[in-house]
């Protein structure tokens, strides 16, 4: 590969650019994971974790990726058979139906269209529809990854609430923990399923559930079989500071790094920043005469954004022209969206800056690889945050 | 906790002492996982990694701990009800038979002596009583890291052989891989599983799955269900260089450098140095007039040792006592063997003086445990390293 | 201090942001500075700096500042009471000029406009009437980095060579070595002093000494008196893979790190490469409607831009606040160009998107700090850029 | 070079072994030196330094060697063909007087065993006998890194203070400082000079003058001429936070890393430390049937032990073997030394295990390279630690 000078722009929506505090903390000498020291770790580790996902419960860390966590709060909660609703709302939400389905759930996934939020009118019809209460649990993308579009939870909690419905609630919140508002207590979740490098700025390799009472008593009848990810002894293990098997020390490391950035910078700060740089993100988006690929503005996420590229030109080649020229990555677009979109990471460790530049990159790009669009996409951008 | 001066000794077996150009690697920015240079390195690891399994077929690997392969190595090759045969070996036997259990296998466990390797002929006995070939797979521990007695894989797998027996043989290698010699191919294992942080002196959180032609035709089949530790999607993803989730990327930075410092001292002198200091370790224990767990002369692991404390005295009180006085992790006994055991661990990135270090503090802390011993293990040691 | 999110933008022209490479080389346990493993660390060394100095004789490596080298290059060659020539050209040049007097040295300064480069014409008409050859030393800075303009040392040496005249040439590399073409051995200079913590990417700590035959020749009867600085004990050391005192073994590591760098990138490569950035800042600045503070075209520096910031608007409440609105720390106006410039370092390991965000930056602040302006830097910058 | 496994014994008396919280520490990007944040390091490291020199004066701190920091104690206070006294106590004490020969002072050096400590009652009579105060300074190593000997500077001072000898008192404590207790005040020093890579556990790079009023008010007179040693410059920059040059901004991180391990364990247990294991080396040494060339017992230094070779035997050859089989760097014989003596680093960070491997190493080198002893060192050593 040709030698590149500088700093590679990584604005693909996660793994986000992990800050050089996170890096030195995983680079540290391994520990006895049944020693003293550990102890003291794992309990600051599972304090800090509960004012991330705003709960009281436990939250309990696998060495795993995203996908494992889903896995997770499926074997935790359910047996085979059991009937499962969730939305077509994009890549990610097809991936974590597809886990429910190889593990033998029934999934009903309502079509939607990708582009706009989930519908949590038509859901509470569903739920009230079901008198028998069947549906053993709903399953709803907090932010989708493949769209940028975010999704009201309290809105669904709602429509389970309304409806009487007792139906379990998982929520994915991959993209969104510590990017953009998220309250597993308030809304009433029941399995909230985050991962590390994305808004926890920090390598993959751990996932996490926040894990509700209810969810706690239905792993006690859960019939799905399971051992890896037993939630059982995990609690069990991590009430003495410890873990059923060897955890991922060094990822640990940077855990405890990230909870004291997150807290040192508050987390309603970390909010309002993404929400600010995701603004600036669409303006250029639409001074450019693109089109941002979330439709309704109270559905846009803050912490990337998909860019529908004009008919007749290949988002991956535009991709591939940045990253060539101006050596930056981008989000490529994801199953049905191949081609059509790419994807401009704003999550994580990040700022004004360095948003500048991931723009700057974008609009260079675009016209390096002859695609239409109107200059001033950056200056519409720079306008908003420099006012 | 009290401040502490210089390096601490992490002698327990495993998660072993990670050399600093491991940490180095680690501590990288990310890359893009779905990029050019991701292809590279995916690349590179899978023909590495066959060369320290010593096998020419796939090396799958996973971001979990090595209870994560234990459960991959089962579900992508067994059936629910299945019958599967293994021995009673040792704590992480144990271990592995429980998560078999709790996936609807039938275990049959055969009755032993810990201190003594797995008996291959009464596993030929077995088998060749099995005449409906019931048994599904054979599973056994190479090197039980609870014991430290390490198994001729090559008998067991001649078992197989002279009975005519189809069943599978997995074997867990998470405390012999890199260390100890191994061969995939060469002893007809079906499926080999291995953990980051042992000889391959990574930080825990990946596992290893070698798998054979065999296995994966038995995966075709396999009823037991999968989504995160199917092979399939895996393979599929790893032909092209890429994972089917977001990979561990900073520890597959680190397993790039351990593949190239294993390949750099040579297997071969990887194994003679542990060899070597295995067996100092062992003539330190015998000269203090203690015993080493591991009964038989031929089953001795190298990688680590587990020392008998005498009767009335308590091998954790001994382990706190060093821990406190010299800042050395010890092994703890696990299972029956709490507190009657210490296990050192003499395996991964290690040499001549980190292993004198390790013995001066046992004697020492032996001294001031007051547990009766021999002065002169030390003595015995340099005797025959310097030699 | 507030916490500040993402990546500071360190835009002054130097120190210059460290690239990973280098900072992972630093952080390595250190070795014996006597053992065989430094000789080979010397050799190589001292072999890629002749490279990059584009020498073919030694150079010296200082544990030391810039201001270090300054004092090496003239203690090294020079008596007390000689007389030296050399220009006004800037903070910097008076700053080597006070150390020269604060030695005894009588010191010449020919009076010039800081914005514009030394005048070679005038150097050789005070040569020419210096019959006697009094001035023993011509003292210049290539790259003035308080002004941003970059001076012609061909011109300097012709003016030399055309009058016959047999004064030593120093010369001041510090912001140019490794940034701009320079060559030590085509253009006749005698000792060439550079730093470590600008264009050779390294933290500051190490200051560099390339000396020709006539200066070594020089060193035998010059009357400075001299220890830490005295090549020869340090030639004499090198030579066998040494040095006369403990080296700064981690900037060494750093530096073997950085010349591995520069070479995979390629001199010419890393030249254009400032040559296009430097071109694309100038261009902003003029469509900002400022003013470069180098006149001439011919000597416009490619590693630092200074602008000059309107009459009635202060350059330093300006860097005020984009440090703090924009977390950017941008060089300052240095002696009589306190509060009138500010610098823009782009220079090291840096490229286009880096200098897009850091232009935005600027942009964006002469706003906040309601300097006049037309917007539209930016725009043009990319325009350059991205054609 | 061969690949080791394992961690290299670097037993050298320094650079002694970098913690990893210090290596970490340097390994951060850069910051802006003329910026805020930067005066708020500035601060904290000279308060520090304080309490390590135990001074309530000024600390200088140079980016240089220890060298550096010789040079500039003298160049500040004195002037050319100024009489100093000082003592042919070792290797360093000459390179010391070589550089203050070099800068014009006419040195007296009285003869006296290398393995004795200074005689401060010779030095009394010299004062005495210097009736017209024609000694503008003494000069005293506190601990002779090349011998192993830790001299007295109270009885130094006292010696100054009976005669009422207006000399100035300049000590080197570059092996000592943070390792054996050292009082800049207390003793009246008017100038310390000490080393970044010894006590202080950073790599080579820093150098320090702690510097009393007496002396302050000398440097008004001095007529050496200075200009990068020059205190007064330094120590303006220092009262606002920054430094008259770019300062090695990296080992600066490393400095205030080292300050707060250093007030985390407190002076007392280093000290005490320190001499426990510097105890512990000597009847090592003893029970080999070696001598320690330091003669006397109060005398001895606590940071390192020289150890003479029995006759018709090469110290060299020994280090070169213990190299070559047990991957341990152990300090040469300097000077008249070289052969006779190898030296034993037991200063920095380090520890009981630590050194019980350093020692076994010896042992088994001794026995390698056919070197005469009685085993048994190992033992002696390990009787005292473990007791």
């Amino acid at each position: 590969m040709a030698f590149r000078s500088g700093r590679h722009f990584l604005q693909i929506p996660g793994p986000t650019n992990v800050p050089d505090r996170i890096l030195r903390a995983i680079d540290r000498p391994l520990i006895d994971h049944r020693g003293p020291e550990f102890v003291a770790l794992t309990e600051q580790l599972l304090e800090g974790l509960k004012k991330v996902f705003k709960t009281s419960g436990p939250v309990v860390v696998f060495p795993t990726s995203g996908s494992g966590g889903w896995e997770a709060a499926l074997v935790n909660t359910l047996s085979p058979g059991d009937r499962i609703l969730m939305f077509d709302q994009g890549f990610f939400a097809n991936g974590w139906q597809a886990v429910a389905e190889r593990h033998g759930l029934q999934v009903e996934a309502l079509a939607q269209d990708w582009r706009c939020a989930v519908d949590a009118g038509e859901l509470a019809d569903k739920l009230a529809a079901d008198e028998q209460h069947s549906y053993r649990a709903v399953l709803v993308v907090h932010n989708e990854t493949s769209t940028g579009v975010a999704n009201d939870i309290g809105a669904i909690r709602a429509a389970l609430d309304q409806t009487g419905h007792p139906a379990l609630l998982l929520v994915d919140t991959v993209s969104s923990l510590a990017s953009i508002d998220y309250r597993h207590d308030e809304w009433g979740v029941d399995v909230t399923v985050a991962g590390s490098q994305k808004g926890l700025m920090l390598p993959p390799g751990l996932s996490f559930n926040a894990v509700s009472e209810k969810a706690l008593t239905a792993a006690e009848t859960a019939g799905l079989s399971r051992s890896y990810w037993d939630w059982r002894p995990m609690l069990e293990a991590n009430a003495v500071g410890f873990f059923p098997y060897t955890p991922a020390t060094n990822l640990l490391y940077g855990l405890h790094e990230s909870l004291a950035m997150l807290l040192e910078e508050g987390l309603d700060s970390v909010f309002a920043r993404h929400a600010r740089l995701g603004e600036a993100t669409r303006r250029a988006v639409v001074a450019w005469g693109l089109e941002v690929y979330a439709l309704e503005p109270a559905a846009v996420s803050n912490s990337l954004t998909a860019v529908i590229v004009p008919e007749g030109h290949d988002a991956d080649a535009l991709r591939a022209t940045i990253l060539d020229r101006f050596d930056m990555s981008l989000g490529t677009g994801l199953g049905k969206l191949k081609g059509k979109v790419f994807r401009i990471g704003h999550l994580g460790d990040f700022n004004e800056l360095m948003l500048a530049g991931t723009l700057c990159g974008v609009e260079m790009g675009l016209a390096a690889a002859a695609v239409p669009f109107e200059p001033g996409g950056v200056q519409a951008a720079l306008e908003y945050l420099g006012a």
